[in-house]
């Protein structure tokens, strides 16, 4: 049926230079108690930066009179599409020497004006930026070099309709520049959810979760956006197409899959057909503390191995239990959450409860039912997930070096792979900076073979040489991660930031094939220059 | 760990001109039976053919004294390996008139050997097609065409080794020549299984399964290969290369997901760490019996969007169910089975039964428990599934037409669609033979957006001219499934008889892609030339 719900667009305005709503930052005085955890750190917070403040030059390139009403190049729009949010980027606004920004600003409406505007910068070489919720944490959306004469920050957002609902087969036409709330507002009517829930969920948008390979809600199984998707609409600038419905094929590769990922170089996705699910009426959660890292490590393995299917199975190191309130005694917490629309879940949760004890975890009682909450330590760390970027940016104001990254490795390399890191990128971070830094560790995903590590880590900086340091202890990391054949990215993508280590991780025919790829769909390479492939 | 266990290799003969074991045949009085079910069949089966009848001329190439010990030119050999299993294949080798026979099969032991081999064939323009168990039934593993020196056929059976196993991350490195029995032989002694079993398994390889994105036990959820690689090594005319070994990645677009479904054209899949499962434990089945065909696509659909994930959830048309002895009254029956090495799953099959009977349907008592059987139904079931292709060939031998085809499509369509096949494939029979024909139908796999619907055709043809009549058949057949956006397979692979439709349903900026991986990869075009892309 077509869908007729009202499009529930947010209101409260975006921060141009940090995470999230501009609303939401934590305010000086919190800076500065953020700081107070970080010995080393500024006296008091930097200030705001101020887009009056930047240079902001004339475009370099105007667009035909034809596409001129979706173009503009108000200093404001184009700040705000300079970069991601990586600390890098919140850093670089903070000193006043963002990347590069765009000369110019698109929002089209349609698909017609994504191929028109294509046309229009192939035929001037002018670079394309793909741009959804703008969260990119790798230099995903930033343009660097000089190849070309102008930057056009393509802003999909206007393109944000679920434009069609087939409750039958329970999915959704969707329009790729619908942020997370857009498309789950318009779903809701028709009792019908994505359940893509990344942290990112208020800040990023359909297309965006597509061409990273977003990573979301449920930590067993599938999870990655990959998996909901049912069809694809791509303009490139050789054309466009779109995949049939298919709840499966084996018809040849599939042709979703290579654009799953694209991060924008070989096309602009522009709308899918995405499975969606019932919302789940019955839940129980618990979480689980243990006393040794391994051992708990041990037990979430059995639990990833067993077919209980955990929506949630996020494991924290006593580091990152300590931060997010999940423990206070140096333990490290298990946090389990069940869901189904189905059946009970009560007996999963119990089954997976005795998994946990026989590798010496202490259950707590476990909360749930139909519709429940869940325990405190659960809620303690759902709340603090959320919050996490915004006092990440707030520590950035107290001249604090702070950001994440995220792997995945299977389980034999898993144990010593952690332990690396932490030895590692705390060394490198103390030889930058002369402060030791705080290394915390979390399971996001978890699957049969292998688990998903996230890492947070956080040092008292030199003032103005943040990036530089913030680059060293990158290199530590990814130097470990290609050390134990981990990936350099489980589901934050390659962007710039990752590009070279990507370059070394992927195989040489495919590096062949994507290139041939790239050089066939954008001849002009004007679609995100230098992302994935030169 | 290293695999330690010894090769378990098949010991009977294989058939050269149809399906499976050369001694599992069926006798002249069974195919009388059988021909007795079709009225217009023979008088009398036609005679076995014989190698010594086809006319098999001398090489046109000759391989380097380096490599002549890989390969051979025997008779009988080139004539195993000129097609594959399709009922087409199997009527032309009774017919007299196979396809074209390669001029030499290849066997080689090792990446470095297949390298030689496409670096060999590259620089004589010799064409090689990729032969695993020589199962395809869609035209995949026969040379068309005229337009190399000669046909190598590169069989990878003696690549079969379990080479590594990993017991904590559950996985193994399989070769890709190893048959489903050899692999699954060398896994158990690790009390570890790949639980693929297509129709197939006796007589096909992983590296078969790989190609062509094999639909496998599992009734729902992950059932394609595709979703338990966790890494490959192809060797390319362009290069070899391996994915790292990763439980997921979201670094680019996957470079597995690009060659599996390939088909041979882009590369030659020597290797892959797979992903693999404790043997089940718990198991329970039932059948149930509904007095129409509509509401029990509707029951299945209720089980398909629950998260209840039955192992087996099979539902046969009343021909189909006829046919496998699985009911006798004219009764839709749906085969359920639930299985897993966790925990209990009776609950899980009673969630099922009781969704059924809220369709209409009328559940046999289920039966089940640790490494029970399944009920009558079930077994008749399981038993004529596997010799069903046998019978086909019984079928061939009485100058009959039959074979299968398959698709999927969303749900909003699959009720139409399986009307229109029935109806309109039935009118191309009818008007290609004179005879009625039988055409049935049952879902192999369903997912919560759609199924996968698996039909057969059964009609007396009119001797000598059964490979026209079954291609008008299969052109109708095309056609309904074209004008319904039903996939042109589902997990039988597009090879050389599903191409032009293939064509025409691929995205075209999909197929500008594949093309430039192609050449890219493939400079001289030697790699199964005629599949997926010219």
């Amino acid at each position: 049926m077509p869908a007729t719900a009202t499009v529930p667009r947010p209101s409260r305005p975006r921060s141009w230079w940090g995470w999230g709503l501009a609303d939401a930052h934590p305010d000086d005085a919190e800076c500065l108690a953020l700081g107070a955890l970080l010995p080393g750190t500024l006296a008091r917070p930097l200030p705001l930066p101020r887009i009056a403040d930047l240079a902001i030059g004339r475009p370099g390139a105007e667009p035909p009179s034809s596409l001129a009403h979706l173009v503009t190049a108000d200093p404001e729009e184009r700040a705000a599409h300079a970069m991601g949010k990586a600390y890098r980027d919140v850093i670089r606004a903070l000193r006043g020497r963002p990347g590069r920004i765009p000369d110019l600003v698109a929002r089209p409406t349609g698909d017609r004006e994504v191929a028109d505007l294509l046309d229009w910068a192939g035929e001037h070489a002018v670079a394309v930026v793909p741009f959804g919720g703008g969260s990119s944490v790798v230099g995903g959306v930033e343009y660097r070099g000089d190849a070309h004469r102008a930057v056009l920050s393509l802003d999909l957002t206007a393109m944000d309709r679920v434009r069609e609902v087939d409750t039958t087969g329970r999915s959704a036409l969707i329009q790729a520049g619908a942020l997370g709330p857009v498309l789950e507002g318009q779903l809701r009517p028709h009792g019908l959810t994505l359940r893509h829930f990344p942290q990112s969920f208020e800040f990023s948008t359909l297309g965006g979760w597509l061409a990273t390979r977003a990573g979301g809600h449920y930590a067993t199984g599938r999870t990655h956006i990959d998996d909901f998707v049912q069809s694809l609409r791509v303009v490139t600038p050789a054309g466009t197409g779109t995949s049939w419905r298919l709840p499966a094929s084996g018809a040849g590769p599939s042709p979703d899959r290579l654009f799953l990922g694209s991060e924008g170089a070989l096309g602009v996705i522009t709308e899918a057909w995405m499975r969606l699910q019932e919302r789940p009426r019955f839940k129980a959660s618990a979480s689980v503390a243990f006393g040794d890292f391994r051992r708990a490590l041990d037990a979430v393995r059995a639990i990833a191995q067993s077919d209980l299917a955990p929506a949630n199975c996020r494991l924290l190191d006593p580091g990152e239990a300590l931060f997010s309130g999940a423990s206070h005694d140096g333990s490290t917490v298990l946090v389990l959450g069940f869901e189904s629309a189905t059946a009970r879940v009560d007996d999963r949760l119990e089954t997976a409860l005795d998994l946990a004890r026989a590798h010496g975890g202490r259950g707590e009682a476990p909360t749930g039912g139909r519709g429940a909450g869940a325990d405190a330590a659960v809620g303690a760390w759902r709340s603090a997930f959320l919050r996490m970027p915004y006092l990440r940016d707030g520590l950035a104001r107290m001249g604090a070096v702070v950001d994440t990254f995220e792997t995945a490795a299977t389980w034999d390399r898993v144990p010593a792979l952690i332990e690396a890191v932490r030895t590692e990128v705390g060394a490198a971070a103390l030889k930058a900076t002369g402060h030791r830094a705080t290394v915390n560790c979390r399971l996001t995903h978890v699957y049969p073979d292998g688990a998903a590590p996230y890492f947070t880590v956080a040092v008292a900086g030199r003032p103005g040489d943040e990036v530089r340091i913030w680059d060293d202890i990158k290199a530590a990391a990814t130097g470990v991660l290609h050390r134990h054949r981990a990936t350099i990215t489980h589901h934050h993508a390659v962007g710039r930031d990752h590009r070279p280590a990507y370059d070394r991780q992927r195989p040489e025919p495919f590096a062949l094939a994507l290139r041939a790829a790239k050089n066939s769909l954008d001849p002009h390479h004007i679609l995100n220059p230098g992302v994935l492939v030169d």
